[in-house]
């Protein structure tokens, strides 16, 4: 490894061209990388923003991801929280702060990986700052088009509505407990550590359908109805009954002893959609029901069982 | 300060809380912090955008800066980018990854400063990401308006135009060469390390005259002209002759036999404002000529001398 080619060789405006080298024109980016800011047109009134850093060591290993997957979670992180505004990203920002010795080819891969889960959305990598940094840290800004609707923020739950979610739960969390017990498979499990499969379009097509609240599945599902419920001042009770445990989620408990319905509940990361509609609403595709909102509260419980804190990560925790 | 509460006693989510408390109410932020992602009305038809990332030991030292300084400095690098373009911040967004022994007090200080500095142009801290790292790391995007104004870019200079600077220049390097030989005075030169002083009402008001290109004084001097000299396809003359140089400026470059005039010409991190104008245009307040741009290149002179890589910080370099 000590032949490869670094970032210190390379040089920042070097890098910076390699990464940002072949960009599809959009027309939405009337400015994109390589001025002191990016210009987007924004005809719909508003924009959504938001923000989410990885850090090496804290959300992702260079020896369990390849750097295209570490770039794909990273955007998806920012992606996936303008599809639970109902809206669609439009541009990635990226501040990369990373040590000298990190391999060109590594800088370049990431990249690589975040243009390609932005692609999956339409959006495009618009600019971003590059810095020396004794560790790894991955910055994404994503810029959304709520397309004239109104945002579907947390605070519009009401007791009545149905809970439903699109989108994979538990699989980071499976995949995370088999990669810190040595393993490498099954892959579809490691895998849905390495990067996730966030439902983009859920987003939009819940905010069409009258979704009243909404969250992106990040912290774990008990914790961020929490936020929802809390938000909203309701009771959310969430029902396992009749769930389907994927099978290699099954295995994989069985293995270790554990109740694969615990990842479900309280593994983050991967990014599902959860929502609270009108109980007349018509659901849209991908979305099933997984509980219902109360009055009372504000909590979350699972067959009947108040949730206290249990569950979801916390940073200084 | 073993008995400082730091950001692991307090958590991430009381953290934010008291970070993003009392936040103004601006009508422009139509959800602020605390959801998935904030919504901005942006009625100007395009909004710019633009990222940078400050490391601690890279870029500030929490012994040489207060917490406040640090936040106006992360907060300027964007504010400044923005302006550059000829627009005006409208909200920041900033990712923060932190020690979990920092203490409290710094991170809620460390905010203050850059909600003081985005208020400075009456921008707002709508979000961010918090969490925890090895070492500190602020990751700002400034979102600005352009109020449906072109974007001032770095590729629009013409020969005949002449080149103008507003704001400071050099007064960051001076203060760095004190502050690392142990010195903390003289305060005017050394706070001009701990934060700049940007100009950035000279932005719009440079793209209203008519500017054909524009940079924010982030590098150097010589290297920022370098970046519209490169992307213009011009050579760009600068002339010393009638240089005021500011009297403490003078005394420290005399007390270390330097020429000050090299902290001018090559410091970075003040954000000046440097800009080129139609040989007609009349200059906006606050700019000073200081160069003119002619046929060849890309070149950057200093009184007919050309400079090469010659100054500017480069990361990895």
């Amino acid at each position: 490894m000590g032949s490869e080619v670094t970032i210190a060789d390379t040089g920042e405006f070097e890098l910076i061209d390699r990464i940002t080298a072949d960009l599809d024109a959009d027309p939405r980016v009337l400015v994109g990388p390589g001025d002191d800011a990016a210009v987007l047109a924004v005809t719909s009134g508003s924009v959504a923003v938001t923000c989410d850093v990885l850090v090496e060591g804290q959300h992702f290993r260079r020896d369990w991801s390849t750097a295209i997957d570490i770039g794909r979670k990273a955007a998806a992180a920012s992606l996936a929280d303008v599809a639970a505004m109902g809206g669609t990203a439009t541009a990635l920002v990226v501040g990369f702060a990373a040590p000298p010795d990190l391999p060109t080819a590594w800088a370049v891969e990431c990249t690589a990986g975040l243009r390609e889960e932005a692609a999956a959305v339409g959006a495009s990598l618009v600019g971003g700052d590059v810095v020396q940094g004794p560790v790894l840290v991955l910055s994404v800004t994503a810029i959304g088009d709520l397309a004239g609707r109104s945002p579907v923020v947390r605070s519009g739950a009401r007791p009545g509505d149905v809970v439903a979610v699109a989108g994979r739960l538990g699989w980071s969390a499976a995949g995370l407990a088999l990669l810190s017990r040595g393993f490498r498979s099954p892959k579809v499990l490691v895998d849905g550590h390495r990067f996730p499969q966030p439902p983009y379009a859920a987003g939009p097509a819940a905010a069409m359908a009258g979704a009243t609240a909404m969250i992106d599945v990040s912290d774990g599902l008990v914790a961020d109805l929490r936020h929802i419920a809390e938000s909203s001042q309701v009771a959310i009770d969430l029902s396992t009954d009749g769930w389907e445990i994927p099978e290699a989620m099954q295995a994989a408990a069985a293995a270790y002893n554990l109740d694969p319905r615990e990842w479900i509940l309280t593994g983050g990361e991967d990014h599902a959609l959860v929502a609270t509609f009108p109980p007349d609403a018509e659901l849209p595709e991908g979305f099933r029901v997984i509980g219902a909102v109360t009055p009372g509260g504000p909590s979350v419980s699972v067959d009947g069982q108040v949730r206290e804190s249990a569950g979801g990560f916390r940073h200084f925790g």
